[in-house]
């Protein structure tokens, strides 16, 4: 990460309230980003934001817990704006752009995206695990909204459900093999990946076999299947 | 779950170390099988195996986590059981006949297959995810195996690991979708699944193209691509 994406200023800064919270929401998130939960502690976050202990408990009185959550919400708020999407245009090239987008948030949240997608940490709670299961939510609503199907049957959203698991597993099994292939490679693979398992799922339901053709139609003549 | 599979007995039941051990074990795991961990006690150890507190703390000091770990790691123990397949004949039915077994567990197992893929719970750590990465780890390496390539490349070694974690994510939206589709239809989804991925990924990868065909090679005549 370059330097100019810190946390602002020195403590002598006069900050509002407002000013004060983003703050240390953008320290915390900095550093949430870039080291699993149990390596960061309420004293690196008052360090490195240039404040006193007792200033970050002030505006967050739950303390780290509570540092790390709001970090989760907004990082979950700019994980569902990586999949808004225009709802036009060929589908193989708005699923394109989505992943471009999730994929540059992997890169750039490696270490914490681990962390919390891995499991296992001592800041990860049931509060935690609904923030992250909202995310994925909010994808397979928007992807399902793209394929024009927002109540589907179950055999599609479970296509559209296991598919965002696999991209979620894949990303964090790129950044295991040293970010191994190169992205744009990781992308076309899993868009690749998503149209096969729509067509094998549309050999045994007849609602993504229409997804499927519907797709078809909408993409440039001439274009990989 | 039939009753006969009820851990044994009464408390006035005379049982070796070795027995009395098994049985506490055998009755955490009937517990922890059909609930969340938060939903059981050691009460409800010692209540259901017919003992006193303090005797399942002599054999566990650890208490509900340690009856809670050794649980799992029995649980883990006959998962990877289930991946124990002859490396002989057509592909495709021996990867059939791996998911049978799986998917059985997984369908017994429901509560606490669930509970701790899912995350969060508070009886979930460092150790329990790594023994849950353990078996996906086994997984992964008997899968290649029966692909005659068991130290595998990158984009290979990717696509067994991912739909790995797609298999685990499906029995978990299978179990959230009051188990439909039917089990036999979820199966041979999933074998599709997998094919379908190893032919993506073939398109790029030339160590996966040769996998693919070899496998096609094993299959019988005029059976399904």
């Amino acid at each position: 990460m370059s330097s100019h994406s810190a946390p602002p200023g020195p403590a002598y800064r006069r900050l509002s309230v407002e000013e004060r919270r983003g703050q240390l929401l953008a320290t915390a998130r900095h550093l949430f980003a870039h080291r699993p939960p149990e390596a960061v502690s309420l004293d690196d976050v008052a360090r490195q934001a240039g404040v006193s202990r007792p200033l970050v408990y002030r505006y967050f009185p739950g303390g780290k817990q509570q540092l790390y959550e709001a970090t989760l919400h907004g990082a979950a708020e700019a994980l569902r704006d990586c999949f808004v999407e225009p709802r036009s245009g060929p589908p193989r090239r708005r699923l394109t752009e989505v992943l471009d987008r999730y994929l540059a948030f992997v890169d750039e949240h490696a270490e914490g995206f681990t962390a919390l997608l891995k499991g296992g940490s001592v800041a990860e709670t049931s509060r935690t695990s609904s923030i992250v299961d909202g995310v994925r939510r909010a994808a397979a609503e928007e992807l399902l909204h793209h394929l024009d199907r927002p109540h589907p049957g179950v055999r599609l959203r479970m296509a559209v459900r296991t598919w965002i698991t696999a991209v979620e597993a894949a990303s964090l099994i790129w950044l295991d093999e040293q970010r191994e292939p190169p992205l744009p490679e990781l992308r076309d693979w899993l868009v690749d990946h998503f149209l096969a398992l729509l067509a094998v799922t549309a050999e045994r339901d007849a609602e993504t076999a229409e997804v499927v053709r519907a797709m078809a139609e909408r993409e440039p003549a001439g274009s990989a299947p």
